[in-house]
């Protein structure tokens, strides 16, 4: 009886007095309603600061609407970094908070002008290949023992050997940074721009791991996160053996332990910073012994800094790494006692073994999934995700400089977006290609991917669900604080000035 | 009590019973299951030839996967068209019978060698602009009374006159065709592809819109669709006004008319072809009174040619097209009487009126979506595209050329397949891009937008939907006379022989 009433009521409310435009109209609220962000109320405020933000917005959108070729978000990254800096909607961007950092590599994290200044530091020596084409470095007293394709030069000399200072920076800075003129003649798949990806990591690795530098990058990282409105990071390390000037070797429990002092003495200096944990997250492409081994330091760091090391992840090119399968009886048996964080489905390859590692992760009960790209082809693990309450770790602009993408309106996290899956946004590796910590990553999202309707209340919630789905043990604490400094941010908005 | 007892035992069965490798093969066969083809039963034969197949797809596949730079269908469509003809799997889907085509563009159908071919016909003009970037033509017995930017020659004589009739004609076939070397260059935004891509039908109208080659355009696209294994067509086409050397101007309805009449002696000329429908589609950058105007035409025709027309649609660049909201009250009184086979939401400008077009069709009753390459960020429309049944008309090889996405493997399409959307494959214009009817679309569907798991199933049900879909009227006779075909398609790979 009661079905079939209803079902009357529906059939008549459809067919004589909902018009199409009403339908139209309730289908569009409803599908609005499900967007990231939707359940935020905006106060009044906020409700003034998002007419200005969304003013912004509009005429960006709408310019390229009309003329796509001066839309600067279709183009490469490298393209339009720079020149996004300048409007009024992105300094407003960098001025917001930001919440947490939940996916970055610990040493692709600065710019290339500041790993530059570091070949400035004493004892610092060069190794050229004969074509320039690669460099290796090593801090030491000495000329140093490592083999070296021509001939160790200390640093200084070589630069003042080269007649031209400014040139020689010049080149040596291009070992520092994916950025070039012509990316996409160069980068021209995944593989090629992987390629000097991971030559960046293979010539910039003594460099970094000299002990002293090593503290020191890692304190300015917390300061350039902390200036572009981070308050808490989760960063990723393969935790690297680090090297003095005196011989002295140490191994991955001494640099987490690097990693805790540093941390400590920047919330010293900075008090309102939430400080950082770690993910530990060595190489995938190895062989089950050594994936052993990695789990073993991994326990063994957890034992030692139970509240400084928070999980375990494998990093490296996933087409090319061992599948996350291969490990799935050894990451099983580990992950009662430690939490993961794997990177999965960062491909374009439907149903090959990077894209199926989705699977993996999702089984093995990971905490969150860093990229998880390909996850838009799995409506299954969706589901799964969202019953599961698994966050995706995503990488817009990582994923468009990494070829996996080229023009982010085209990328997944739109569709993530419109339902309501646990996303956060982070930004990978973004000293590498030169964006700033979090502001091009929430920029290009708001901007490119997201609806054009979507307002402040998706970036709060984005910011939001970065607290959330962060390993903080106080979260109530972070969220107090951040919403102390997002009254803060939208007050100035609304004083137009920040 | 009976849903504790189901609670408990899942939870022992996942708890225990259940490793993670096993749990992961569930939810992979679960997924699997829930792809587009996967309640098709193969027998022995296609089972044989799907392993066939399979081995050829897994080759190219697992090539790329390791060296992405040799995988043809990550470039532009134009790098990779005439190569991949050489490969035997592309042979195989050439011989594939595809059921029908459901959304193709009456002109935009046959290669520009074709249209290059019309221009040796008699009583040809021919209007250069000075630059020769443009050209125009009409059929004529004397001088053409329609403006020239020069002045009108007989087609003959500027060809003889031109000193080298090779180059005059490979400059002149350009005008017939969007490809050229340096794609990503010169089509670097959707507008920027759709000016060219206007350009043809502006420059080819009143060449193709001569009634003889108008009748013989059709026939040889029947026939060209049709040894590309086609069965049957629905074509859209705005119904231009013909004329003759005569001096006769004949109206749409006559146009229709024509349609028809080619449609019936090629059917006698070729009984097992199913014929064709016709969908009228006139331009969408129009007012309301063009409107009304174009639906009483479509009513009248419709009067006359009940089994012709089938439907109504509207054509033209989307996102500078008058948004269907405008025409929703309109569309909404005639679709009692008149089908409705929307264009909508291609586009990936998320949020706009031509995103949203994607409402309106819905709301609007349309029974198949053009394009709907927008679909993908809207959750609830894929739900009531679902429920509704109303197909997608995917066109995947037109949006890569058409610049709405560069590597086929980031089109929403396998998201539509992985969950069984009502999907059809159908070609647009692939003429203007040099494609082959369908064969094309079907490989690079097959090839690189679908999972690497999926087969022949995929294909076949792909098929069969463009017959499901259809608006013929004895659907089971199609498919019926499908079934033999796709028979024998399968005995000649298991024998070897295609």
């Amino acid at each position: 009886m009661w079905p079939l009433a209803i079902f009357l009521l529906t059939y008549v409310f459809t067919q004589s007095q909902c018009t199409v435009l009403e339908e139209r109209q309730e289908l569009l609220e409803r599908e609005l309603a499900m967007m990231v962000g939707s359940s935020i109320k905006l106060s009044d405020s906020e409700l003034k600061a998002n007419e200005i933000i969304m003013n912004l917005k509009n005429e960006e959108i709408q310019r390229g609407f009309i003329q796509p070729k001066y839309f600067n978000l279709s183009k490469h990254f490298f393209e339009y970094k720079e020149e996004v800096k300048k409007t009024k909607l992105f300094q407003i961007i960098q001025s917001m908070p930001k919440g947490a950092v939940l996916h970055a590599h610990d040493t692709g994290l600065l710019s290339p002008d500041y790993v530059l200044a570091l070949t400035y530091w004493d004892d610092l020596w060069v190794c050229f290949t004969n074509d320039k084409s690669n460099v290796e470095f090593h801090f030491s007293k000495t000329t140093p023992a490592a083999p070296c394709a021509t001939h160790w030069k200390l640093m200084k000399d070589a630069r003042n050997a080269s007649g031209d200072v400014t040139k020689f920076d010049a080149d040596l800075r291009k070992h520092f940074s994916l950025v070039i003129d012509n990316p996409n003649e160069v980068y021209t798949d995944v593989n090629a721009a992987w390629k000097k990806f991971q030559q960046y990591f293979i010539c910039t690795g003594n460099l970094f791991s000299y002990k002293p530098v090593y503290e020191q990058y890692y304190y300015d990282t917390l300061l350039e996160f902390r200036k572009d409105q981070v308050m808490y990071l989760e960063i990723r390390s393969t935790l690297p053996s680090l090297y003095d000037l005196e011989g002295n070797v140490f191994d991955a429990v001494e640099t987490a332990n690097t990693y805790k002092r540093v941390t400590e003495k920047f919330m010293r200096d900075y008090p309102d910073f939430f400080g950082a944990k770690l993910i530990y997250a060595p190489l995938k492409l190895v062989d089950k012994a050594t994936l052993k081994e990695y789990i073993r330091i991994a326990l063994l760091i957890q034992a030692l800094m139970p509240d400084f090391l928070v999980g375990f992840d494998l990093v490296g090119q996933e087409d090319l790494g061992v599948p996350l399968k291969e490990f799935a009886h050894e990451l099983a048996e580990v992950r009662e006692s430690l939490d993961l964080y794997l990177h999965a489905g960062e491909t374009n390859w439907y149903g090959t073994s990077s894209d199926e590692n989705l699977f993996d992760a999702i089984v093995l009960g990971a905490k969150r999934i860093g990229h998880a790209f390909a996850l838009i082809k799995h409506p299954l693990l969706m589901e799964e995700v969202k019953k599961r309450q698994i966050a995706l770790e995503v990488n817009v602009v990582s994923n468009s400089v990494l070829k996996l993408v080229e023009d982010p309106r085209n990328h997944p996290l739109a569709n993530f977006l419109s339902q309501n899956m646990p996303v956060v946004l982070s930004s990978d590796d973004p000293g590498i290609w030169e964006a700033l910590p979090m502001s091009h990553d929430f920029y290009v999202t708001f901007v490119a991917v997201a609806s054009r309707h979507a307002d402040l209340k998706l970036m709060k919630q984005l910011a939001l669900n970065s607290l959330y789905y962060s390993s903080y043990p106080e979260k109530h604490k972070l969220v107090h604080a951040f919403e102390i400094r997002w009254t803060k941010f939208i007050d100035a908005i609304v004083k137009d000035k920040w």
